[in-house]
């Protein structure tokens, strides 16, 4: 049977939804909630039906789309689709043995990965899937095999024969360091294309501070010409079809800002593998808000990269760094972006603690490849030169640069309740207080640290400044800030 | 801010969803995905925000809502209302302590399903705490809590000092007692309101099959009314107050088909604690394909239903049964419910089975009144005497009696393979055969049995029938008849 194109002119996220008259539902008896097969051409998609009950909402003959399946399958108004039913796909059952604590093979991993990357799961399916990998966990053989299915489904990239990445795993307010190696890296003659998820429980991704600067949402094509230009690229993942179930799975781990271990390897790797990665750093900062709380816990992440990179054909060098307190001034996307400019600018208020640990980084990386000598003096020379700053200019230029972007409108400040030294500097409420306030969607949305751990500080001295765009939000972070000790000061 | 609703006539399940133009989601520094609480007069509600990009989907100063949010605000096209933006509710929190592992006390069960019951939690959020709980399991103390959240977030009926009430947990086939228990036990002058659930895992839940019957969405009102009359109903939980988290929670356990013990405990007896049950009767069947396996695991749950009883103030009384293969001929709602107006016809063709499976939980029941001498005679008495058919008539009549259904447009017969003795039917392979065939949507589809376990069957005689209105589904069937054998035959 075949139906006229409605653009709904709406934008809604998960699976797509399709929507057909009453009338029509009942002619093929079609009930709401039932997957439907869309085929324009050439492209197929799958939907999950609802149905209107009025002719004016939708009148019969016609099929209500909206913009993401309207993209996906390349149709307009007005053009003609036909659709089929279909049944649940056979994914749905692997999940459901995954939650019953069945480990699965390559085989099941692949079908349920395909079916998030083709849409064909609903946000429902695919939240028992995260919910099951993290309660029953994936094996060393299942986080290799989700790995690789994570990038068989996905597109592969090459950019030669010695390709240099970085990551950071997470968990420390403001840890911006990613932006200042790869400019030193790529200065130097290599080539480090990187590509970054957004935020999933911190108030920033690289993605999303690199975003207040250049234009991070490029395709395949443009990616592949910035980093024939520059050596170098900092981009949002997502973007391009590299791993693409990763930002769909994120999607639903984002509501509960769940983390999982295995679903993380995975996520990294694939990533590093599908830009065709030689030599990768990983920087997995220790504190007792981060993922890894103890040196144990630290050695077994270094352990499981080192496996997976063994297993994927990847030198991975793991270092695990003091992820006890924020690191620069900024928390949030153009807090941050600020903060990295400074350091690369060299300008005497940048936050020394992001320059020095961003040299130890770079040293590490350029030391990994075995191809420079003195390389921790030689990653300073970079930074300190301007070399480095000069290859962010170009990288910037080379993505699109961004309009300079306005401080946030709303502000406050919070001070020392007394006078004493400042012996911690918790990073999960800098984190809860920066995401209340509305990080990362607002991207001016954020914390600006006047002090840190070991400054004595006096009584009505500022401690921080809390920023947002919406005074509704920036009103909702002073229960958090009341509520919580953000600063421990004896 | 005020806005003007725009009915959008269409229906959608889940949280609500409210459509805002882009620019004035803008203009109030709202993004999509954001709650907001839209307050009409005098009810207000949480929605998910999504956002149109113009102005003929949605104008600006309208907002869309959807039927579900127009009826739970009692607004309509054209009436004002306020909204506002709020974060997320403590209870995601809760949620997400229990992914973790944390057991739950009370208050924070409360908080959970006070907010499902109020549409305050998204799919995905509802999703990880079904997932939670049932990888994680619950401890007594979180059964009897997540039991007393359930029943205190709902309305709660009372029927008299004695009220009777019987359940089945399910995974036979076609065993369709309730639906003669509750006329029989009413036909002798016991009140013995009946709330049950739609099917989850099977092809026909009692609500779905009494409703080719008679209509079974009532509310609280008419209920009252129909016990008055009748003594007896047979009629939908989720249409009156009561646990009404029920059923938003069983929507979500649907698309993976999860059966979780903890909730399954919790929402049988938070239904009978809504109506006031003092004696309960709950059926155990065992088999290979129910939930109890093994005596053990019948024991177990008997165990548990007790502890609850106890807990509760209600008498249980909790038998195991023979759960391995279906009972009666038909599997569907309207092929099952023929089954049980032919045992109380008394037609000589009526599955006997039933009919005796019926007496002795009738029987059990009248028994732990302690009110009924001869509990087994009496039941069987009202039975074959056309009492408890008189009884039923004038249920369906109370209720609201349907027109009477046709069989399904297609079918197809299914025969043995070989002559033999069939030592097998399997309950798992039949309810998915039903499930794909349509059921519980399609009330016609399923299967009719012509043979069962013990009988000898000769190559080429037919050995069930499939039933389907959409001629799709009806297909998709054979893929599963061919693949999985249903019947065994020696």
């Amino acid at each position: 049977m075949k139906f006229t194109v409605r653009d709904m002119d709406i934008a809604t996220g998960g699976i797509h939804i399709a929507i057909l008259n009453e009338h029509d539902a009942k002619l093929l008896d079609l009930h709401m909630g039932d997957r439907i097969i869309i085929k324009g051409h050439p492209r197929e998609l799958t939907c999950i039906l609802d149905v209107a009950k009025s002719h004016k909402a939708m009148p019969c003959g016609e099929i209500g789309l909206f913009e993401e399946a309207l993209a996906a399958l390349k149709l307009k108004q007005g053009d003609a689709v036909t659709i089929r039913f279909t049944g649940k796909p056979a994914s749905v059952e692997f999940i459901r043995e995954k939650l019953l604590g069945t480990p699965l093979p390559y085989r099941k991993f692949f079908e349920i990965i395909n079916d998030i990357t083709h849409d064909r799961l609903t946000d429902i399916e695919k939240t028992y899937f995260v919910a099951a990998c993290y309660t029953h966990g994936l094996s060393n053989k299942e986080i290799i095999d989700l790995t690789k299915a994570m990038v068989n489904t996905g597109d592969k990239l090459n950019f030669g024969k010695m390709v240099l990445d970085k990551h950071c795993i997470g968990g420390v307010a403001g840890n911006r360091t990613t932006m200042l190696v790869i400019p030193i890296i790529a200065s130097l003659g290599f080539t480090i294309p990187k590509t970054s998820s957004r935020a999933i429980t911190s108030p920033a991704g690289t993605a999303d501070t690199m975003e207040c600067l250049a234009n991070v949402e490029l395709n395949e094509k443009q990616i592949k010409a910035v980093v024939k230009k520059t050596g170098a690229c900092m981009v949002h993942g997502g973007a391009m079809s590299l791993a693409p179930a990763d930002d769909k799975i994120i999607d639903v781990e984002h509501p509960l800002s769940i983390d999982a271990e295995g679903q993380l390897l995975a996520s990294v790797m694939a990533k590093k593998y599908s830009v065709g990665s030689t030599h990768v750093l990983i920087d997995i900062p220790m504190g007792k808000s981060t993922k890894a709380k103890t040196p144990k816990e630290a050695a077994h992440l270094k352990e499981m990269f080192e496996m997976l990179g063994k297993h994927l054909g990847m030198k991975v060098k793991v270092i695990a760094s003091d992820g006890s307190h924020p690191i620069g001034y900024g928390i949030g996307p153009l807090l941050e972006a600020l903060d990295v400019m400074a350091v690369l600018e060299n300008k005497l208020d940048a936050p020394q603690e992001l320059k020095e640990k961003a040299i130890e980084m770079a040293g590490t990386l350029l030391e990994l490849t075995g191809k420079v000598k003195n390389p921790m003096q030689v990653a300073r020379h970079s930074l300190e030169s301007g070399q480095a700053l000069k290859k962010m200019n170009e990288i910037i230029d080379a993505q699109g640069r961004q309009k300079p972007m306005q401080k946030a409108k709303f502000h406050y400040q919070v001070f020392a309740p007394k006078s004493g030294k400042i012996i911690e500097v918790d990073n999960e409420t800098i984190a809860k207080i920066a995401r209340v306030a509305g990080c990362p969607t607002d991207k001016a949305a954020g914390l600006y640290l006047h002090k840190n751990v070991g400054s004595k500080v006096t009584k009505g001295e500022p401690l921080y400044t809390v920023y947002s765009q919406n005074k509704l939000k920036l009103d909702l972070t002073k229960v958090v800030t009341k509520e919580t000790n953000a600063y421990t000061i004896k």
